[in-house]
């Protein structure tokens, strides 16, 4: 387990706070207590307030699922576009588990509460997809895929895991993550083939 | 336009806020003030409070999702799969275009901001979910799709629906309802044939 500062732990802590109860329901005192970080760190490190927070902790999430889709291709020896949604699915399935269903998408719940309000926050919503999509568009092209296909493909792929994480959670189950990647992998090896 | 009473006017003006800013976001004042109530109807109508407000405003929006399910099978001279989950996916994009892009799904908003601190409304989004999925698995199943098909296919649908409405509503634009229809409607068409 890497270390992590104190600013880290509180961009780390929104993030996770985010994902429970959404923009609204998050306060920056308790980002601070869960972050356990000296109170003065807040004004500090984040002069800008808890708008500069959640938007560092939007950056991060969409840093951190990216990750994601460098790592099942760098990682795997014969990668497929199916093969690749299934692992993703997979990673959610385990995170929603061992999280009790607690804990969603941290964009979708910040376009959920915030994206009407504050278009700065909006905008790093969209940015944040965009951090996620642009990895996926060109691991899907690698695979295979025509540039016009990767594209649609790729919102498809994001769009049905983060409706399947919303059903499993509102479920305790996992079940619609199975059911999504089950019936998407046909369709997205067909199209690399 | 059909006159609503004030209990209805303060169901849909609820379901419209959460829409907006999720239920954390939602006071009950602006609800009322929103719905032009008097404030007297408040306590008469719903004596359990903010909770029973959204309990049946959720419950409203589900049956009216529903509805649109039913309402395209009946009007519809040769229903498909691929054509439902189009004509869903269009009536979406002229909601948010409608709209400014500044409401989404309620279910997604309450699942997102609320799932985890309150098991009732918890249940009342996995209702909501199922009155939504029950009368597509019976369509997808009227229009030829095995059961074992229909079910799987049926979360496919709601999760990619709910993901891009959540793309759309970040990046102020349709692109995501139309990509996903497109890719998804040769997969459902084949499915039931």
């Amino acid at each position: 387990m890497v270390e992590r500062s104190p600013r880290e732990r509180i961009v780390y802590s929104c993030a996770q706070l985010i994902r429970e109860r959404g923009v609204t329901g998050t306060g920056v005192r308790d980002v601070v207590a869960r972050a356990q970080a000296p109170r003065g760190s807040l004004q500090h490190y984040f002069p800008g307030g808890k708008e500069q927070i959640v938007h560092e902790a939007l950056e991060w999430s969409a840093e951190f699922a990216a990750s994601r889709v460098r790592e099942y291709v760098e990682g795997t020896p014969a990668p497929t576009p199916g093969g690749l949604f299934a692992a993703l699915a997979g990673q959610w399935q385990a995170d929603l588990a061992a999280r009790g269903f607690a804990a969603g998408c941290p964009l979708v719940a910040a376009a959920a509460d915030i994206a009407a309000s504050s278009d700065a926050l909006r905008e790093t919503i969209r940015d944040g997809f965009e951090t996620w999509l642009a990895p996926l568009r060109a691991a899907l092209h690698r695979m295979g895929l025509p540039v016009d296909r990767a594209a649609p493909l790729a919102v498809l792929m994001i769009s049905s895991l983060e409706g399947a994480i919303v059903l499993a959670r509102s479920q305790r189950d996992p079940a619609p993550l199975a059911a999504v990647a089950g019936e998407l992998r046909p369709l997205l090896d067909a199209a690399a083939s």
